[in-house]
């Protein structure tokens, strides 16, 4: 059976929910939906009381995500997942993540009112704390659910309270002694697929001129959120030969990871190089004063292991180069690390053979930043995305998603659910 | 008759004037000597004390620069000032600046001591507020005095307290209301002379293994004390085509001025470029943001007004071109300027000669700081400077200026008083 919204409930359920989450989350200019913290609470209550208002039942986990169940037939079946995060960075937009979670209750509405019953339960995961921005640490609520935390997250402090994670979880009603366990909330072998719609975070599909891609991959990353450069403080007048500058061997290796990110593109090898920290000391610095010491975060992805390996080969290959050069030392801190996310070939194939059925035009993209979907896929779940057209990029106030290329994107996932939900490589139905 | 210190009072009287300065301006680490401040303030009153102990007349004039006077035979007769400034960077060293005070003190007792009388007044002047990183104004005690504060200095704003110049004067009894009639309180034609002691700010000294150098020239400069670049914050996802990396763009022009300053070294054309403020944006950057904005400080110095005014133009083109690249805009903001100052030759000519007879080992430098002698100069003052061995550099608390070799640079100047005092171009004695 076709999906369809004819008297544009859709759009009204959508558009009410992105406006009270605007609402929740106002931080002028922009959003903050800080995680673990009031921004992200707001949010998380919101769409609980949605999903009880379609009749899901509304749960929560040990890291404090919540899971919206729509109860299949064959409970014992394989779970079908629809996640995605529902924190902001500062000052973001109100789609980037909040997008996700909604699609996954705009397309359980839709079905219902068409009459579906699933075979299998369909959770829709409001998740937590993806943007690694405020505690340095990827995918943490997907992680924490997965039972795949990294060794010492829970000890990460938030860069602006200070706070480490753990006393965020516990503030937010989750329970960090069982996490410590490293025990799956969500265990990966009872889910039979996870998929997430997300907005497009750079302007290919306006480039293309269409509404929706079908994801071909995550890309891995390898960080280093708190470099340092050490050189030497010394007074503007000391000759170029005796100088130290560490803000000069900064720039000097920014110059050339660009360098090297502007070759990989020449070869065709798809990867991204941010550095976006960048800095002297406030409290030391002058205009007069040779920098001595410089600040940095670096992060580099890439869709392929090996392209990651190399590319960390090159990056300690530059920074030994300017080491010499400009007579500093690099302290690269803390390295953290995400696997590359790879996508299920037949979730791919089947959200493309959707799009064609519903008249939606598509183009395949690989995913330019990381999401959860990838920690779902580092744990086995078959995983499959889907992103959305999205004016101005996103991690701004000015992020800009049209309802009616929501829409196409939601009627893909709808199409997938009644495609597949029915069919359940778990129990048997009794 | 030649001077000697051989009951080593030269040595005791500099010692416990540079331990009391220490213990007056004690911020560990180093000593902070803030312009207009506390730390300065408490300097003057240690000076002055001492001057007093001396047998000199201590005045102060409305910019507060304290003018310690040994009164001449013919009081009209042009005078001699012998000057440095008090006021030293944030936790910097304790001899920037007081070396050439204390020297002109120590010089004066030695030379009373040996029963010298001196034609003119010989005037020891402790100037306020060189260091250019507080107010970001190039020597405004000295050109205070000298009738040349540039147009809207008095609204300067100290960068810490964010106070305007004018109030800071007053607080330390000045009187801004006589500044501002841009009248001269230290008349430029009738002084004969300034000289002034200064440690060397980079280690020429120490790499010719000689105690004292013979300045030959200051340079001039041009600042952007608050420059700025604009471009897009972006999420970490935006491939490279797109970005409008602030940071990038001001990476790229670091690494281009430094292409630039390594170009003229190599054409023997002396120079300096420093970017001392380099930064994103605390409040706004982040590890997974491209950065949007980015504000640096520049300070381009020369010997040579039209070196200076060639480097302008190329600055000018390199930020053009960066901005094209980058697809960014540079903000320049103030622009500030200093003039070149040449160094007297006879006044130069007369200290080599006295380095010979006294067996002082010297070279000839550029100055490669800027000084206030720059600014009588500028007033046509004929000018000297004689530079002390210092090794660690200046502008840190690890600066470290050997007694000796500064009591070598004391008796050259007690060389040059006892050869040229006695001779005034004045009035002549009645």
């Amino acid at each position: 059976m076709a999906i369809q919204d004819p008297i544009g409930r859709g759009r009204t359920l959508a558009e009410s929910l992105f406006d009270q989450l605007r609402r929740d989350g106002a931080d002028h200019p922009g959003v903050t939906r800080d995680p673990y913290g009031p921004g992200e609470q707001r949010a998380h209550a919101t769409i609980g009381r949605a999903a009880r208002d379609l009749g899901l039942a509304v749960t929560r986990d040990a890291a404090a995500n919540t899971y919206m169940t729509w109860p299949g037939r064959n409970r014992a079946a394989k779970r079908i997942v629809i996640g995605s995060h529902l924190d902001s960075v500062p000052h973001g937009g109100n789609f980037d993540g909040a997008a996700g979670v909604v699609g996954g209750l705009v397309a359980i509405d839709a079905l219902q009112r068409a009459g579906f019953e699933p075979e299998s339960d369909i959770v829709v995961m409001a998740i937590r704390a993806e943007e690694s921005v405020w505690f340095e640490v990827s995918y943490i609520g997907s992680r924490a659910a997965l039972g795949a935390l990294p060794e010492g997250a829970l000890a990460a402090k938030r860069r602006d309270t200070a706070r480490p994670l753990a006393a965020h979880i516990a503030d937010c009603g989750g329970d960090p002694a069982i996490l410590v366990t490293g025990r799956p909330q969500l265990e990966p072998s009872s889910l039979r697929a996870y998929l997430e719609i997300h907005i497009e975070q750079a302007p290919s599909l306006v480039e293309a001129d269409k509404p929706v891609a079908i994801c071909t991959g995550i890309p891995g990353n390898f960080r280093f959120p708190d470099a340092r450069i050490e050189g030497a403080y010394d007074h503007v007048g000391l000759p170029r030969r005796f100088r130290r500058d560490a803000a000069l061997a900064g720039a000097d290796f920014f110059v050339a990871m660009d360098r090297l990110w502007e070759d990989y593109e020449q070869r065709g090898i798809p990867m991204a190089c941010t550095i976006g920290r960048f800095h002297t000391d406030p409290a030391a610095h002058g205009m007069t004063i040779i920098p001595g010491e410089f600040r940095f975060s670096l992060d580099v992805r890439a869709y392929d292991e090996a392209v990651l390996l190399a590319l960390e080969d090159e990056t300690n290959r530059i920074i030994n180069e300017t080491a010499h050069r400009r007579q500093v030392r690099f302290h690269l801190g803390p390295r953290a690390r995400a696997a590359v996310g790879p996508v299920d070939h037949a979730i791919a194939a089947s959200l493309l053979s959707g799009a064609a059925a519903l008249g939606i035009p598509v183009i395949e993209l690989g995913s330019p930043a990381s999401h959860d979907a990838a920690a779902f896929a580092a744990a086995g779940v078959p995983m499959g995305m889907i992103f959305v057209r999205n004016t101005n990029g996103s991690h701004n106030p000015h992020e800009a998603m049209a309802i009616d290329d929501f829409l196409a994107a939601t009627s893909l996932l709808g199409w997938w659910l009644e495609s597949n939900a029915a069919i359940s490589s778990g129990s048997p139905p009794p």
